[in-house]
């Protein structure tokens, strides 16, 4: 059954926590390039400190882990001080019509990690701090990251590194007003309940410099996100939090002869909070408490020895197919962290992901079509996720028909249906290599929607993530790129 | 230290997701009587529905339960089939500066329910489908009840009842157009991630008419919440998702000169989300997943045979200290329910609570004293809760200086600071003649505010509650009795 397109006379969601000035000011920024630092300036000094920050990562096998070990009994892989992470096991089951169930190995750090970016006006344009920061599992090594991007154990100084740059304007009200502040979920398939502390916060006063960091505004860091592999994650999952309506006027030299111009019109359209939407959010939320309400999913941690069709060997944990992921180990000497060299566990998926929005104009508003998606990890049993999320290979052995439903579709999108199309990496910190390739592909066809899909405007799903529990990481890194487009 | 009080001039809350006209609709009903059915009419049909709705209660010894046993080995409470809910044990520990552990029975009922109000205009003018429901663990027997309460052990037909009447409405999106629709917690001290989907949905076409049921404009059930125990909690929480605007001209007849119609006019303004607020909501916001991100509760089911403190005789579960609540079991016999007879276990408080706000004008707004508190059964570890939640006896024993904060203050109210005051019930079908004295107590001091503690308006409390996990049952309770005094 299609749903049937309701209402489309509703605004599709009110404006949101912040005033119209604060609202204005971020658009300005959007739109903006810096009197700071052109953007030929950045590419310099990241380029610069590529060669400054240098981090060799090796894999190792596990027994030259140092205070890492598995436990005797359960198996688990833990640090012996107790804190980062650990890898243990997950035993999760589904009920009702098509009952699952499975276990597999899964990452648990119950602390609760800050990921802000400090904004502040220059020249009344508003800028961010952005950091050129290295990561263990980045394959690139350097990325663009957010001002702050800590752990409780880094700024409790549990590894014995140095303070955490910045960390008071986040932590001190005081030294900065909120703009965002909400707590965001990770993988919901790799890591178990795990959460971060998203933060746009406006600095108080002066802010020291350091050549780690440069004051970019938002207009340069979204015209970075068309860049593959560059901006991080933990960056994208902030910027999708801060609400961006297009200012007045910013449809100034877009064409909308073209397709391509019709579109980029079409999305800017749907980040307006005013624009018509298919659904009400009542109705959108009524769907998704629905399905919510519906699920029976449950999932709890487990000795790592209990998980089924999982081995260890002296280098990794494995699924005997060969599929998934496997958690391995590195060793790292690094120039300029908190710590110069340590030892850790990272989890490697098999094979570069795809995660991707399909799109369509209704009414002249591109809308994208969101998932209901149950994923063991999250608190709250199921967020929106993009019409596409796996790893080809995991199904390479399937039927067509079996594969994930849309997958054949954008992977055979024509270059005229393609909005966004880069690949991106997830979190190096705890992700070794983890690459997907993210696409908006918009699609004129209307193609059946399955029960748990709906077509959302961008501003919905913005909404929606200004509260936690709504929208999966992977939705909101493509909300965050499609501001790339635009 | 009192926190400051910043950026008054910021609007407290942006309009919800409701346009324009329904909001209006919702206003104009609140500030209605109805044409169909005076509210003297709604007392006759009550008193006419008390005599015809038959339910008597008596306490029995757990062997005389049927269907319900304790397993041989957990010692936990189940019904043979599965369903309904179970009493298991919880083991709590939260860390930090000032560690806890305990370890208590608690119910236990993973599926959702549906709360929900069937609305439809007559005369221009929307009506809320309103029933007499006689509950097991009611003081009073009969209350005003939503059209809708319903698990899906009820509406599955596992206890072999008929069908829920009107049901379809709330399941059926072409019978019914949603205005609320939002997961909600229970007790989180007595339930563990225990939620409902509280829904109020406008019917589409005619609606059968039922004895039990009534059409009440909102304005005559905002006046029925001035008496004590006659609205059920079901109704209070979904009555609370609904957010009432006062329409413009609602201060007519209001005076401003005695300090009652001020604080009316107070509150009015609080119930406005364009009032200014002594915070932002992002300010608001920032705290609160400040605190949230600090907690670090783990809770978890345990056997019932491993709590400790608490023991099992013929009649009853309790502590040994004979405070916080027993687990008791009743045989009912019922006249018109979709099964005439069964036995249950209930959950029965100590004593009757306290479950107060104090208030505050804080530049011609009433705020009230929010608190975020963490309960073990919580899906999201912290809910906001009223300034005072506890039950008296439990701490009668206590010095004054460790009794709840605020208590005294609130019971030691004159007259002319108490807004509200009326005995409400907790739900009927779960807790055994579980009664709290409901107050909002307005305060001409500046009392210290503890970090946990955060000065809102109405209307905020009302936005984050359109959302999961922002505000527990007793704060919605509050929030629609506070409703009455308007």
């Amino acid at each position: 059954m299609t749903q049937a397109i309701m209402s489309r006379k509703h605004p599709a969601v009110p404006p949101d926590g912040l005033d119209a000035p604060d609202l204005r000011r971020i658009a300005e920024s959007a739109a903006a390039d810096s009197g700071l630092l052109s953007l030929g300036g950045v590419h310099d000094w990241f380029e610069e400190r590529r060669k400054a920050i240098r981090m060799d990562v090796r894999r190792i096998p596990f027994a030259e882990l140092q205070r890492w070990g598995f436990h005797p009994v359960t198996g688990n892989l833990a640090h012996d001080s107790g804190r980062f992470f650990t890898v243990e096991g997950l035993r999760a089951r589904s009920e009702g019509p098509d009952p699952v169930s499975w276990s597999q190995p899964i990452m648990h750090q119950p602390e609760v990690g800050f990921l802000g970016i400090l904004v502040k006006e220059f020249d009344g344009v508003l800028h961010c701090l952005m950091q050129a920061k290295a990561e263990p599992g980045n394959a690139e090594g350097l990325q663009l990251s957010p001002t702050v991007q800590a752990t409780r154990s880094n700024y409790t100084g549990v590894h014995e590194g140095s303070a955490v740059r910045y960390l008071e304007y986040f932590t001190d009200p005081g030294k900065g007003r909120p703009l965002v502040d909400v707590l965001q979920s990770e993988h919901g398939s790799w890591f178990f309940r795990k959460r971060n502390r998203n933060l746009v916060v406006e600095a108080v006063g002066d802010v020291p410099e350091h050549e780690d960091y440069r004051w970019l505004t938002l207009g340069q860091v979204r015209r970075l996100l068309g860049v593959p592999d560059l901006v991080n994650m933990d960056t994208r999952t902030v910027l999708a939090c801060l609400p961006v309506a297009p200012p007045d006027g910013s449809l100034e030299g877009v064409t909308t002869d073209g397709s391509r111009g019709a579109a980029v019109a079409a999305l800017t359209a749907s980040l307006s909070a005013q624009a018509p939407a298919a659904h009400t959010l009542p109705e959108l939320l009524r769907w998704f408490n629905g399905l919510r309400a519906r699920s029976e999913v449950a999932a709890q941690l487990v000795p790592l020895t209990s998980v089924d069709g999982w081995v260890r060997d002296t280098d990794e944990i494995r699924h005997t197919s060969g599929r998934h992921f496997a958690i391995v180990a590195v060793s790292v000497e690094a120039g300029n962290r908190e710590v110069k060299g340590w030892t850790q566990p990272l989890l490697s998926p098999r094979g570069t992901g795809v995660v991707a929005f399909l799109a369509k104009r209704i009414d002249g508003v591109l809308h994208v079509l969101a998932r209901a998606h149950p994923e063991p990890g999250y608190v709250d049993l199921i967020e929106l996720a993009p019409t596409v999320q796996c790893v080809p290979d995991d199904h390479a052995h399937l039927p067509p028909e079996q594969r994930p439903r849309f997958l054949d579709q954008v992977l055979a999108a024509r270059p005229e249906q393609i909005l966004y199309d880069a690949v991106q990496s997830e979190e190096g910190g705890r992700f070794y290599r983890a690459l997907s390739r993210y696409l908006v592909v918009e699609t004129d066809e209307d193609p059946v929607v399955p029960d748990d899909y709906r077509w959302m405007t961008v501003a919905q799903l913005v909404a929606l993530l200004q509260h936690s529990n709504y929208c999966n990481i992977q939705a909101r890194s493509l909300i965050a790129c499609l501001q790339s487009v635009w």
